[in-house]
């Protein structure tokens, strides 16, 4: 990462220009069967030519193409049927001037033959005579050997995450382990002397289960990351540090969950100071103004606002572009958004970025506003509508792109 | 399923409509560190309310409300400072009239007060002596104990898959295992005497390696669901009936990816028929239309065409809403989906529902054709645009909806 300050509030375009970690995850081979969304680290080349053998694109018969020619219903062309080509055997007859061998679409062409006449130009008169009423170029109604792939061609690009469609033509090329980068590994630490564990049945007053580390490790497995739950740290000076210290040589990207107190998210930055350099502290976002970025021993560091939408927001903006680099991935899978109808006006500050929580129903989108405290706008929204830095707000009554909860 | 007819051809809202599966898969517990994307079965109530105590909003002092009205910056009230709330610990003071207690966001309300004001309207003018420069509502500045959720409210509802945020909810109720529906068991059978298994190093002529599958099961993933490769069944006559018989006890939805030739067709549904009823044989499709739909003792039986991306396609169009419904899924996750200008007009038939791969590029939707048997397009699309069964075709020129691939 270049550019480092300390204690700069920055943009979120600046962070995304300028917070990107330099290392990659380690490369692993995996089963295609485990390959789904995961990141080749270069194109992947096919072994083979595909189809591999001169194929037949339709069901007829392999003919010299020269014996169509000039054919029509009027003058049809007679062919001796010299036999059949099997699906998967190879030919047993190849084709002599004047004679035709019954293919099926996926057949070998046989010797001798050049183009496949359709079979629908085709009729048999007499038994072992085909009759054909189209003439046919040579190259007709067939796939060369190497039409689909040429041996050594990219048969995927490295860096996009591999789509299912990807598995079938890696699997035709007999590529049944690729390359790819392991899931970069995300620690997620709580901290607050308040935030318990989910499996607290009972709370003792004041206390809250820790809500964002749930959320986060799901939008971390969303993104193709390993999320890894390291506890909650109480705000004790010096606990943090140690916690950092002891996950850091383990992690692709540490995350904190600040507590939510002033003295919280100082410590946060104390802590994280200690053991690393600090990019930017305080980000032009709303919510999660008090983000802080930093950078341990080659590891990003993101230490996220106390109140759990905030931190999806920050984390969504910005930790997942970092995620998606460590990961290899230069071309981001798409997210799931739709176009609706802004119901009122969103106002803005120029040069903040804002994340608006949306109900959609019936093409309306629908800011939820209501106390940060809250934590329900987590299920009831079903995205989310960004102001970006430059606007000072948007138009209730016009469409508007959100980007939706998957 | 109703209205059940013999080699019948339908449309694909026909389909939709009419080839619906009754059952739904069973329901098991999982852990919330499972969950995502998982269906619950019903609306998960929330067994505390949340936050469960009222609590602070801001950084700041509690009040009794009283205390503040009519003050300004002129003429502030002084509060006697009592103490502090800490962080996730019950207030060991209470608020009386003519007092303060310090507050961090988060924290307990004391007994006697009945709202916080913010500390940027505060003051400690002397030690223990609190200048309050702005009036306060009773209520301001706090949550009540179950603003957020009521004991027993909904925290998520039945049948939409688990979002990453909905995690964070549950987590804070104390929701550490949900009840949601096992991923529906797709078993994928491939025919045909020319495919042979992705790993088979060097075909004999004629051979293919089994694309299908391996893109099938990784669209069934997507879905969430989970996929079963039965491996590759002889075009023999029997075979299939034999497959078919032997996986339908453990299956939730079989699909067998049949031969290209027109006697492995025929030879598909002989083989449903003779295990079970053929709903519709031929689907108003393109690419497609040799697609059979049936139901086997009450597990929906999917026939796709022999072609790959034919298959993916009628997978995509017909298999994944009835993957959905057997999961118990009434609210679809979004797919990804973008709008871009088609380069070239796209023609259709009324009646016929037309699935086009396109390639995106700077805004710019490009229709991928060329022979059918080449695969290279299932890499080299990013996502397709559908043209509707009523329309006769997409103008050039125009935006249109692309789905794309993940």
């Amino acid at each position: 990462m270049s550019g480092r300050e300390f204690f700069t509030t920055r943009t979120v375009a600046e962070a995304l220009a300028g917070f990107r970690p330099a290392h990659r995850t380690a490369v692993e081979a995996v089963a295609l069967s485990e390959a789904l969304h995961r990141v080749p680290a270069e194109d992947i080349p096919s072994p083979h030519a595909l189809p591999g053998f001169v194929k037949s694109t339709v069901d007829g018969f392999a003919v010299r193409a020269a014996d169509t020619y000039g054919a029509s219903d009027g003058l049809p062309s007679y062919l001796d049927l010299l036999g059949a080509v099997r699906m998967g055997a190879a030919p047993t007859v190849s084709v002599r001037p004047g004679g035709c061998v019954a293919m099926p679409t996926g057949g070998v062409l046989p010797e001798g033959a050049d183009a496949v006449v359709m079979v629908e130009f085709t009729a048999e008169t007499m038994p072992g005579t085909i009759e054909v009423t189209r003439p046919v170029a040579p190259g007709g109604g067939l796939v060369r050997a190497d039409d689909d792939v040429a041996t050594g061609a990219p048969l995927v690009p490295g860096g996009r995450p591999l789509r299912a469609p990807d598995l079938g033509l890696l699997a035709a090329a007999g590529v049944v382990t690729v390359s790819v980068h392991t899931r970069p590994r995300v620690v997620i630490i709580s901290t607050g002397d308040e935030v318990v564990p989910p499996d607290t049945a009972t709370l003792a007053a004041g206390q809250v289960r820790d809500a964002t580390a749930s959320a986060l490790a799901g939008l971390v497995l969303e993104a193709g990351g390993e999320p890894v739950l390291a506890g909650i740290v109480s705000d004790e000076p010096g606990a943090l540090k140690d916690k950092l210290t002891q996950v850091l040589p383990g992690a692709d990207l540490v995350v904190v969950s600040a507590g939510s107190s002033v003295g919280a998210r100082d410590e946060t930055a104390g802590a994280v100071a200690a053991v690393g350099e600090v990019w930017c502290h305080g980000l032009a976002i709303k919510p999660g103004k008090p983000t802080l970025l930093a950078e341990c021993g080659g590891v990003p560091v993101i230490g996220l606002p106390g109140n759990p939408l905030s931190a999806l927001v920050v984390f969504g903006q910005i930790g997942i572009p970092v995620l998606w680099r460590l990961s290899g991935c230069e071309i981001p899978p798409p997210r799931p958004s739709t176009r609706a109808l802004l119901s009122r006006d969103l106002a803005s500050a120029a040069g903040r970025l804002d994340v608006v929580q949306v109900r959609v129903r019936d093409g309306v989108a629908e800011p939820l506003f209501g106390p940060s405290a809250l934590l329900s706008v987590l299920t009831r929204a079903d995205g989310y509508v960004v102001v970006p830095e430059p606007a000072t707000g948007l138009d209730g009554g016009h469409d508007v792109d959100v980007t939706l909860y998957a």
